[in-house]
């Protein structure tokens, strides 16, 4: 297989960050399989034409049922809202499709599973995006975990901040109704963090959580894009309910023992975007934030005694994942990059007729957690993830 | 009043950082009521008399019973281990002395409430030993929170992260035996930031935690002091039994509305002692760290669009509390310093006939939470404080 | 005009930025006039035609003089070494294409003088590569500067420090050779720094230098590519002088009256590329690093008296320059966007028929403070710059 | 010698720091010997006798010549402004006391010169009071370079900047009339900068500087104490020249080759106390900010190539300098505790009959490289020190 043409529903923010991935790859990967943009497909003709032609796909197209069922297609990449996934998803691995889906895999776990389950019968390549793990100083601390270098893992600690939604007329975008985005700052923010958790530590046994919306009703939205949108400036606007939560902590014991702690939520003044995670293991711990992507703090217990301290490290050098692609140490990458990683992997998975990591399996995971903890908000107890 | 005559019991950690509070109190704050360093009692005649000449105590006593009754003494306090506390502050209640006590109150919350009851039937000052709330960082904290400048309260996090027992060798000192410290990092570092939650937030509804004990059995101690210890370096010295947690994290419900994490550990390697926490309210937010305790990070919605973000406020200008009594701004101080603020509050509610702050109610609010998180993970639920 | 194809000549380190910078300019900044990448040309015919498919270039040519008489090329972009530079730019000006050199501009303030001579006399858009300005947090700074908000300038002071040559085995690369460099750490990261205080200060008036070759003798080098390069592992290897500066430091006197500290040095071990500078006012004071390139760290006098501290602004706002073209808030861009924005200052000047800022008077008047930095070493003396 | 008898002259800013040493001493170093504090010496009868009550000394004097002469006095403790200090140091070296002076040790090189030598023919032991070297993080940095650890040392880098009398209506304080003070944030800040770099990194064979006064004028001080004063609010008082240097920056070259770079500044806004070096080895770097002075940051090359970072060291453990006689790992000290250690030093060499470090040796070699600078900044060139 020399190519692999793309059709890509949706065309916002994941729409935006998969389209420069597929064009950054061939210049910065060169040995990777080359990503052709096919298709551009999207409800609004005029708008889906302007997408397309500013991000660089060749055709559009307004139906995905088409989409889906084109001969010269060979990857189906879905961004569309949350509850429109599992449907399209669906229809191309009926299709024999390879399938790159934006996270959340569906709306709920049976939904997930059915996907996982239609991708594998089809035989094709299943990707989820959880770019995260894509981030050359992620990479570091799987790699320090995986190598033993920090020893037996006690602690996991990850809280995903935001503050975008904090002002209270902030209008009521599809992020924050239930019946499209599934959940809030949970299944948003708390799945990357689940998704790293699973990564890096491994299986959850069991989870408690508790969560609040603290704005329980907001002006319905006049206009959105990615995270911004506008609402009515008029008091008197009509106003919705918000249906998903605003914040959601919750506890986990991991299956090897150790003790892990989440925290999503979009009410922490001050935090744009702070993704980030602690772990703590018997010979030593990493700390990440997302805000400083290319920086991994790490401390090593075996360091002589008058030098012990944790060491700032930017994951720039030829020793770092993905960094010899770039520039020379010291010169950073950004958010977009994790996309480009994360279509490598695809590629070189499609190329080599593996299944890319992470896939289906993985949002059939994360999803089962995510549940995990709804349910356990709702019955204020522990659960199982066994349960599920 | 003009005089206060102390006599105290234990010299070790907290002993020192007393004596050292009641030394340094005069000459940087003059205006105080002087507290004169009388008597210091411990058991071991020849351990104490070093003590007190090392610590500048006049006398010394190794019966406490005969310390309390002393006509001549105006106030106890009480450093010795937890187990003792309830026995001593009880008597020194009945013998009319104020009483100055280092947490926790005692072993238990019903311990906890006799001790209360005891000292106001008795009308005596009443102090405990939440130190950090000296901080001048921490005062700042309070002011911006009290002031409205925070807003709404949404978040409370906090973690107290140590690593002084990782070591699987390092022996079980009386700090890792729950029949004399009641419990482990749960008492001793989530006390606190309990304790801080209390004076910055305010109470809690209800809890629910987990904990573990990661290391459970352990060499014998054969001499300890203070955090440090040794133990045995022959492999087959007897070892005793881990009796208290390692680790505990809980989540809590505030009754204002906003929600709690705590994390108190001993595993979190690289962490000496990194006892931190961060504030979310709808206006701003604050966060601190111990190990910078010079410093607290603020950060307000209003700061004008292109500047917003997280000052480095160095709480050391005449702005801040207790600066001006130390040193010019820029010049920090250390962890010592809460202890001298603290005795500071106790000298001036005692001339001032009034109860210092925190008092043993604020002892009794933070065991019964304390046992709340306990009662919490025994039966796997959330736990009202109410029910405690 | 509608179109602006471009002949570029080199195809290495900042061949890769320049190619990377045309291909994305399109997706992120749609209005922007659309540069067509004609030509690619190297010496090398078999590593040009790689290179040419790698970075998305459509022919190529192994003769710039050849490339610049063409009709169909309306910019030379010049990434060739730079003892290349003069004679290229010569050439195009006079075939009256527009220019975008990287920097230095040339080897002498003589010949820089008489490019910039040429360029105007020819009436081309000319343009030199000091990518930091673009930086949104240098912007944020260059706004803070320009509007009074910091108020009467006093300190400059930059460093730009990097570790890379640091190994005495590490070989004789180019940019180690005075005939093809032109200089050391001065040219190449000092030039940087007195880019940007010509930028965010002003004029400076006069200076004094001291540099120094710590490693004065190199292995020659085998194979190099960016910064890389690789030398023989044969301790009886030929080897050659080094002859630039392997650090350089002066101060400056700036004509508005601020005092200016610079240093450059390829031996500061543990720094990647800190390229860093601060700037202290009346009113204020702004720090950056590009290591943390997202990030500036602002300070005002007039804050409340008790929450006075550095920010850390992430500049990924929409208040921030650049940003809203890229991701939401908190999602950072990396050392690359530094030229895809300068690619946006270029097209815009060509479409509006302006100079483009910076350009050849700019590369001027750093290489004039350039010479006289090395003619104050040379002569132990402060220097001015008008003597130049 | 089992006692040591203190005769202290001034009780501002140095005299609180001085006094507050000799108290804590025997609390924490009980193996010190002891200093008694004897006699408080001040012009002033009513305010030396409050200060003395506060600081705790036994008895006071108001002539210090008289208290010079004493019998009962073994070592005079120096804080009276600077432009007393040589008159008093002769006396007490005449009178056979040992002499612990403030820094600077005088207003020229001439005049130390003359008190080193005095001191030495009077035999007795001779301390100046630079007290950033007994930071346990200074101390760390400078074991580092003493064993090699950091290898041959390349860069000396450093600044210690303030922002306190940035309001143009800061009163003329003594502090910046150059016939008292000698100089102004060249010798009062600088002075602390030559000391740790002479400490850290060994002599200095030539300097070149540059200097400003921002404000030219002022109001005249009403009242003053430490860093602190009160103008007159009238904008028609009497107001005076400035006659020392607001801001100072020079270049150094060290005997060893490393070249050094210092800046002196009171117009940093937002540095409170910035006062911070970093040393580039060819084995690796260390950093240090006195407004965190318990971290050192650390560097080595040889760490493995994926975990290469600076080590944000802090420097409370046991292998750290006086750690242990302070608090556990993770627990602060502050500003004050320099002093602390300094009269450790102090009282262990007058015990061990040997000469304290640093003493009016290194007084003497700071003041020639304040010289050096004045006259390179006054001739405009470079100046050895030889010369001096």
């Amino acid at each position: 297989m020399n190519q692999l043409r793309v059709g890509m529903i949706g065309y916002k923010f994941m729409g935006k960050a998969h389209s420069n991935a597929y064009r950054a790859l061939p210049m910065f990967f060169p040995q990777a399989l080359k990503p052709e943009m096919a298709v551009l497909c999207g409800r609004n003709e005029q708008a889906v034409a302007e997408a397309a032609s500013r991000l660089g796909w060749s055709e559009i197209a307004t139906d995905w049922r088409q989409l889906v069922a084109r001969d010269d297609i060979d990857l189906i990449d879905i961004n569309a809202p949350s509850n429109a996934h599992k449907e399209i998803a669906l229809a191309a691995a009926k299709a024999g499709k390879h399938i790159f889906c934006e996270k959340p895999l569906a709306l709920s776990l049976a939904d997930s599973r059915e996907m996982l389950q239609a991708a594998e019968d089809a035989g094709v390549a299943h990707m989820i995006g959880f770019n995260y793990r894509f981030s050359p100083a992620v990479k570091l601390a799987k790699k320090l975990v995986e190598s033993g270098r920090l020893g037996k893992i006690y602690h996991f600690r990850s809280w995903f901040l935001q503050d975008w939604i904090m002002d209270p007329e902030f209008p009521l975008v599809w992020r924050l109704q239930k019946d499209i985005a599934g959940s809030g700052s949970l299944g948003d923010l708390g799945a990357h963090l689940i998704d790293l958790s699973h990564y890096l530590i491994g299986d959850i046994d069991e989870v408690i959580g508790m969560s609040e919306t603290f704005i329980k009703e907001r002006p319905l939205a006049e206009e959105m894009t990615g995270l911004s949108a506008t609402g009515s400036t008029n008091p008197n606007a009509p106003r919705g309910q918000v249906t998903v939560d605003d914040a959601t902590l919750f506890m986990a014991k991991f299956a090897d023992g150790a003790l892990g702690s989440f925290e999503a939520t979009r009410f922490a003044a001050g935090h744009r975007s702070t993704n980030s995670f602690e772990i703590n293991g018997s010979l030593g711990s990493v700390k990440f934030d997302f805000e400083r992507m290319n920086e991994l703090e790490v401390y090593f217990n075996s360091d002589d005694e008058d030098v012990q301290g944790f060491r700032r490290v930017l994951a720039t050098d030829p020793a770092h994942a993905y960094a010899e692609a770039w520039w020379p140490p010291g010169h950073t990458i950004g958010f977009e990059h994790t996309f480009i990683h994360e279509v490598l992997e695809l590629t070189d998975a499609i190329r080599e007729g593996r299944q890319p990591v992470p896939n289906f399996l993985d949002g059939v995971k994360c999803q089962a957690v995510l549940e995990a903890v709804e349910r356990s908000i709702e019955q204020r107890r522990w659960v199982m993830i066994a349960e599920m």
